[in-house]
């Protein structure tokens, strides 16, 4: 049955995005089109309850006899835009960052939720069991203020502290920097790459069909989820870490660097041919070296892209579509580890957009 | 200088929004409006550094020294409607809890976070330091998966476990009441009055003039941070906790109950003055009894109000605005700790807005 009133509410949203974009001329101050959302909120989804022995006194409440505790759970926050096209937006961080990774940039601009909300996509953007919103853990941690950001600053490309890369895709502001290292959150249980990717299945239960993009860490449980999970259509893939699958009897060497040991693991070919059957793209970043170098920060990215190779050429051996995209190699320059909020995150969204596309996901 | 695009744009919305109510009459599964929202993100705000004594050396960057450590931040995520009114509100969670308190309520109906942007506010939702997304502390902590959840499901006044409350404003599905055990998530640092409210006050810095909401623990240092920053213009207290400031000289006893003793605190007159300047409302629901019970939940709540009521004399005895509201004494039955997340959450925001509109707030 066809709906009348969807044509009007059509052509009332052209207009009113027309208006916008006019108002958005005239006005300096307003330099985008308002987003448009039917819904959005948020919600937890998988995780584990744990029941302490013995029963519940009122009386005694600080006392744990007969009490739950539900944790190990993800956390999402999503956004439906008006009109949203066929699959949403999985968007998972990677180590020590949370949702932030795709809300607003460290210098204020758009992050890739806003970006691909005016695309017309529904986001999910989460935080992984253990992490952020989500941290209610069922493992006991402790939580320590170490000073290690200068580690994290050359491990994220930006520069070799304290000098930046020349031509770095990074605003060299100290207020930047600040908002940069303040992106990061602490685990509140020990990583655990079942337990996430369990979270991010249980996610794409809800959901239904989506495309999943990943950043570093989460990365290889990505590629996990995708196993898990008939629902995961796609995966974009942002410079992922050490986390390769390969089928049993194909395991290649570990690629040793001066920061660590990249170790490739195996799992069933059963198991891994989930992995052929969808379209995944592998995006890496500039300055990353060709040839073994005594910087642990920039050989730990050449052993992990050298590791991305041989999984893309595994993956597609057994009939997969892979691709690694190593960004100075198609002349796009400077990008740090955060492709997706660098100071050229439009031009590398179109990148995607592209993909999508060619792939038939939009 | 008017700006003709604005009154054209301002006739494209309520058209707009004309046919979107008609629209969701005609279709069930679009019940509401869709939200126009001008700008969103997220940012961090205050916060402190540490420096590693040494120097840093890129080669061996698992090592502190030289290094920084950035944490006690505040993170923030805020949504501006097109033409928001003049004041934005800024939603402070309670112990436990994060921004999740004012997103989709557990049994996923839209929170306070929708509802305001809905009637035209700005908000901006935060995790307090050494909570949530603000999870990076300055000081180490234990992060302990202590079954507890029986306790807060009385504390939170749902009912006393596991009969839940008469007429209790809450769905009782089981899926409800896991999403509601998994809003918790925990300190990753001692929870500190001071810490946390120079983080707000921070935050207020940023956005200007605006409307506090607080949540149970975020009552006491929501007063501090009236104290410390002008730019809070009003306070909307939802339950506030045990932390009431006194005039020195003006302390009342404590108020023992059956959970622990709620004590008041001393500041100087005139600190204590700042509170005297802004009007502040106070809200309380259901199934708080009169007198001392031997059920620590319930009997914690009747110390609290009592406390509250004495409070509110103080501030106006000396000139102040402050409003202790009952629920149940207005009619309003059934309310738990979560009245802005409640059934009747949409009656409790009409009750917000009436008070924003008689102070001249909106």
């Amino acid at each position: 049955m066809k709906n009348p009133w969807k044509q009007v509410w059509a052509i009332a949203l052209v207009v009113a995005s027309m208006v916008a974009g006019y108002h958005a001329i005239a006005a300096d101050t307003t330099p985008q089109k308002p987003l448009v959302i039917q819904a959005q909120g948020s919600f937890t989804v998988g995780g584990s309850v744990n029941t302490a022995p013995g029963t519940f006194d009122p009386k005694k409440p600080m006392e744990s006899a007969g009490q739950t505790y539900h944790g190990d759970h993800l956390y999402a926050f999503y956004q439906i835009p008006v009109h949203p096209r066929k699959y949403p937006i999985v968007m998972w961080h990677g180590a020590g960052q949370f949702s932030k990774t795709w809300e607003t940039t460290a210098d204020g601009r758009e992050g890739f939720q806003n970006i691909f909300l005016r695309r017309g996509f529904s986001t999910y953007l989460i935080d992984q069991p253990r992490r952020g919103n989500a941290g209610r853990s069922m493992v006991e941690t402790i939580v320590k203020p170490t000073p290690d950001e200068q580690m994290w600053f050359n491990q994220f490309r930006v520069g070799v502290w304290p000098e930046y890369f020349k031509g770095v895709q990074f605003d060299r502001s100290a207020k930047t920097l600040n908002q940069f290292f303040r992106s990061m959150t602490p685990n509140t249980g020990p990583f655990d790459m079942n337990v996430v990717s369990d979270g991010v299945s249980a996610l794409f239960d809800k959901t239904g069909p989506g495309i999943l993009f990943t950043h570093s860490q989460g990365g290889g449980p990505g590629w996990l989820t995708a196993i898990k999970n008939r629902n995961v259509k796609a995966i974009v893939a942002f410079e992922p870490g050490s986390s390769f699958i390969f089928p049993e009897g194909e395991v290649p060497a570990p690629i040793p660097s001066s920061f660590d040991t990249v170790r490739a693991e195996a799992i069933s070919k059963d198991r891994f041919m989930a992995l052929t059957r969808i379209p995944i793209v592998i995006y890496y970043g500039d300055n990353i070296p060709d040839k073994p170098t005594d910087m642990p920060a920039q050989d730990s990215w050449r052993a992990r892209l050298e590791m991305a190779r041989k999984w893309r050429d595994a993956v597609n051996r057994h009939g997969g579509d892979v691709t690694v995209v190593h960004l100075p190699e198609i002349g796009i320059k400077g990008n740090t580890h955060f492709p997706f909020a660098d100071l050229n995150n439009v031009q590398i969204a179109d990148l995607v957009s592209r993909f999508l596309s060619e792939k038939k996901l939009d």
